[in-house]
């Protein structure tokens, strides 16, 4: 049986092709109020917290260190963390990572931080 | 820094290792009131709904269909997919599959239906 209209299959490396910028998550499905997103993390993002949800990271490819205040947890491809919420954050990658991100429609990629690696919100691909 | 108590770094493989029934879904983490979900599936599931809640699934290894009424959609290694709410489904997998599961906590994997199949539910690992 073929695939019918409105029945969506997400293939992850078909997005991951689509783009290039790093810090900008794309929406690639939802789930009831929730959202499922690619990224591509390369460098240091800035510190910061959701303070109304958690936010889950799974590593699709490369390495992730997820710094927190009292530690880090240190992410490679099949591996998953749920920041819980309200805990300040710094995603760092030496390279390269790509991951996807489950988190309430509406979450801010910096929180409450105003900075410049601030993503547009709800770009889907 | 070495990951601190009760930050908790998830990796698939290692879960996966610990468990072999199939259709039997493992809690390996939670995001707000949803939960992530392993499960190993082989053969055919039953037809049935979730009428409260969309339901995702992340293919990790193998192949799994997801019939529906009116078509179905095969879904390999890193393609995702979600089954809407109140759309009857019915997985099958002609080999052993490995998925990841998302949907919020107190879903019952047969939906409505009574099976011999209907997995205990919150079950952790």
């Amino acid at each position: 049986m073929a695939k019918r209209m409105g029945y969506v299959r997400v293939n992850f490396e078909e997005k991951l092709a689509l783009f290039s910028k790093r810090w900008a998550p794309k929406v690639i499905a939802e789930l009831n109020d929730y959202q499922f997103k690619l990224a591509k993390l390369e460098g240091e993002f800035v510190w910061h917290e959701h303070r109304e949800t958690d936010e889950a990271f799974v590593v699709l490819a490369g390495a992730l260190r997820i710094e927190l205040r009292d530690g880090a947890v240190e992410l490679k491809a099949g591996e998953l963390f749920v920041v819980p919420k309200g805990v300040e954050h710094r995603p760092v990658a030496d390279g390269e990572c790509h991951v996807l991100l489950v988190e309430p429609r509406g979450v801010v990629s910096t929180g409450e931080v105003a900075s410049a690696l601030r993503a547009e919100n709800n770009v889907w691909i």
